[in-house]
């Protein structure tokens, strides 16, 4: 059994404790936590929660460390100081800065002899998985992004920090038009207003001016601004009733060309389509585990990701039966 | 630049010719025939043709050959022979004897001191590869593989061995609504006939009979008596006109649950849309040459398939590049 340990009991870390019980070949063998550990309780049975400054005592009984914690301020200065001493995989998904986080990892980890994987999810993680294949596989040709239908969490919470806001939800919109158009090989460029819409549901205060909350919101820089939004006033209720998942999904597509010419076309795609964002995040995370896991047993040091890893390194079945039954 | 050789020169041949010429690190070197070479003209300058029988020649003047022979009877004897002398790639497609192909050309290869890859396209290959990667990613769920619209080269053969046809074309399509039920999540239990239909386009000789025509196709064991076939005979203008494409494509689909109880659903889709199946099959083997040729100047020796090899072996750009652009 592969033993795992979870950092951080927020979203990510409690799918991360359903995916382990999901996974036959591994067990949760401790979660870590900022807070007082007395007042988290966990669904997992007969297994301690225990203070992050009290990590080093378990080395030697946990294999791979899984960093739930945010990108902004957290796994920057969490993951190498965990890298240290055990293998670790987090989602680190501030794009711009995932060189910067990979050069300091490695160090951590190549000092620390561990195995660590970072930006494991599915943007980053799968999404950019289907990228670097699709663009080995056609060299001439246009990638496109698409995200949604699903919640943001981060333009949800620019709402809610407006005066006279309770709460709020924000979904990101895929514009279909855009997507047929790629779809059908047409190559279209598209500006960001193109590419998505932004749906608002909004819980205004008692008497809160409603105009003036709407204005606010289309008008937000980098959140709204750039994007054709709606905002729709509901009751708390309804929000409660309606709004509690934490879907989300999207299309990665490349659209290229093949022959003498470049006279055929092609499209791949690649979508997901999810109940709920930090679940199936938290499945990747697990199966990356198997495969840092396996490096570190193999003698391999150094921070890795999605990119360095071969597929067959995932999967609980050995490559005769992965040959026999999946290819 | 990587020294190609192509190993027969039909329809993946010509398409791996065309996917030497789209990828800026290898060039073409030779191409290697049964035939008379004197009677095969290829599209690239100043590329020689060789005879098969004359290939030890040119040990240490190519660095992959992509043998592009056929699965029944070709592939099992030449992907060893060469196997022995180069690295070597090839689409072995009969996926009930790859594990016996593989441990042969592993041998093969071991003794060679080279890297093969087989069964390398979109399926087996792309289609085999995010089987591998939604099953690790999503442990409880089903796999769905849906292929066409697109042209079956095998089905359009056994129409046109019949009694009284000229030619023929046989398409497979994907039944709409059950596509839609995998993508909805539904996980249907689906037969052969409520997965895919089978549309015939027949030349007949002058004068044949045609309801006795039909009749044959539609009964026909395994290609088409286990499928709603309709049959529609055309002009040979028509199929000139209208059918000369090889187009293909399909889909994998996993839908699959996360949650300490299961209770979350999430589909995964990889869709391919082809407008040449053999050309697309080459260019995914081209990325896999790129990837044999590094593999092999690491030092490693033997047989691989699309499952042992991480992604990032298949890219013309460095790990640094990847990362900050793909990730």
């Amino acid at each position: 059994m592969i033993r795992i340990g979870i950092v951080g009991y927020g979203n990510l870390g409690r799918g991360v404790e359903a995916a382990v019980k999901n996974n036959e070949d591994m067990e949760l063998a401790a979660v870590f936590t900022r807070r007082d550990p007395s007042t988290l309780h966990i669904r997992t049975d007969n297994v301690p929660v225990v203070a992050y400054a009290d990590m080093a005592d378990w080395a030697g009984k946990i294999d791979v460390m899984i960093n739930c914690g945010g990108s902004a301020t957290d796994l920057p200065v969490t993951t190498p100081e965990i890298a240290k001493h055990f293998c670790v995989i987090d989602s680190f998904d501030t794009h711009a800065k995932i060189p910067q986080h990979f050069a300091v990892v490695d160090e951590a980890a190549k000092q620390g002899g561990s195995v660590s994987v970072i930006s494991v999810g599915w943007d980053p993680g799968m999404f950019s998985l289907n990228r670097v294949y699709m663009n080995a596989v056609l060299p001439s040709g246009n990638d496109y992004t698409f995200w949604g239908r699903g919640v943001s969490q981060g333009h949800s919470d620019a709402i809610r920090r407006i005066d006279g806001v309770r709460d709020a939800r924000q979904y990101t919109v895929p514009v279909e038009e855009a997507v047929q158009s790629v779809r059908n090989g047409e190559n279209p460029e598209l500006s960001t207003r193109q590419k998505h819409t932004r749906e608002c549901y909004v819980v205004a205060e008692d008497g809160a001016d409603l105009a003036r909350i709407e204005q606010e919101i289309v008008t937000m820089p980098n959140y709204f601004a750039d994007y054709d939004t709606t905002v729709n006033f509901i009751t708390m209720e309804e929000l409660q009733r309606d709004h509690q998942g934490i879907p989300h999904g999207g299309s990665v597509i490349r659209s290229g060309r093949t022959g003498m010419e470049l006279e055929n076309s092609h499209t791949i795609e690649y979508s997901l389509k999810l109940d709920s964002n930090p679940e199936f995040t938290a499945s990747v995370i697990a199966a990356y585990a198997r495969a840092a896991y396996r490096m570190h047993q193999k003698g391999e040091t150094g921070c890795f990701t999605v990119f360095d890893i071969a597929p067959a390194m995932l999967c609980v079945q050995d490559g005769d039966f992965l040959r026999a039954h999946m290819l």
